[in-house]
């Protein structure tokens, strides 16, 4: 009979290893010391979990994670609102705040179009920005899907999906990453790169 | 004003960065993973995490992590009562019983010796096998504190507290890893292997 770790713990360790990037190893790790947690770390680490998805909920509006009805960057007035980018999840947009460069709202699908993993036009949230747009307003839609398969057929169905409506609708630029070195760049990006050259003066 | 994830978001990621090799952005992952688990699985988790500290103690003889009063090694009579291995952490265990080489019992200390952190004899299991040892039956000690500076200053404080006891008092052998390549051998390592080596017939 092979001794092993006591019940409780292999029950914790089995939540810790269903966490993205954790094997068992890291698993147990993070288990093992736990365990040594102070009783209030570990009571504020097991109500931080257990109310998690009582305290979030999507924006009414944009889809962004919030804990009022609407997110903080819809509640906010000074933000652009004829600006809409369209964003997969709500993690990107965190991603877009921390960069500091855009101002107006966001629009979050709630991933890309996917036909073998069964995501369809009907599972992205696509209804709530056709009202949005219905609604008036908006000028431009930035499609801001990520820069690979799923995320471009998705970007050419929501192009053509708003084409008709009188809006700019435009793409995040795809190229070099800003500080990369040129050695390490792959094929698609350096033709991509490439066809997108821009005159300098 | 910076758009961060909501407050209680941010609460669980900070619990999750508070793991052992879990950085922000690996927190962030982690809460946001969490975020999609189903109430079930959250709510399980979140018990197991509150709960650990009731369900889990140390095993009153040996100071392994147990449910019951004794651990599941202290309870079972087909293990050898005259050998104990000393260990540091419970976690050290598993590693023996995995590896299948030793039926005795243990004795984990808790630590080892770290003047410079503060943890002195006094802050280890010593007493606790002192009465074991006092309590006769024990031929062997067998010293398997890890084999550095710390762990080897624990051995050597160990040996001689329990030198006047007629015991057999061994240490887990040193040298190079089984299936390791020489090449990536450390000097200190190689420097015990070539002193302690063995006549092959």
């Amino acid at each position: 009979m092979p001794v092993a770790y006591p019940i409780s713990l292999q029950r914790l360790i089995g939540y810790f290893s269903k966490l993205p990037g954790i094997g068992k190893r890291s698993a147990e790790r993070m288990a093992l010391a736990a365990l040594k947690w102070s009783d209030n770390d570990l009571a504020g680490f097991s109500d931080a979990l257990g109310t998690i998805h009582q305290a979030i909920h999507p924006c009414r509006i944009c889809g962004n994670l919030a804990e009022d009805e609407l997110c903080p960057i819809c509640q906010d007035d000074s933000r652009m609102k004829n600006i809409i980018c369209i964003v997969e999840q709500p993690s990107q947009i965190i991603v877009f705040e921390n960069a500091g460069c855009f101002r107006g709202r966001y629009h979050v699908l709630g991933g890309k179009l996917s036909p073998l993993s069964g995501v369809g036009p009907d599972k992205l949230r696509l209804r709530e920005l056709q009202e949005r747009v219905a609604a008036g307003g908006i000028s431009e839609l930035i499609i801001a899907t990520s820069p690979d398969v799923e995320g471009e057929a998705t970007a050419h169905y929501l192009a053509n999906e708003f084409s008709s409506q009188g809006l700019s609708i435009t793409r995040i630029a795809a190229g070099v990453p800003v500080g990369s070195d040129l050695s390490y760049a792959d094929a698609a990006t350096l033709a991509i790169a490439i066809n997108a050259r821009r005159e300098m003066q």
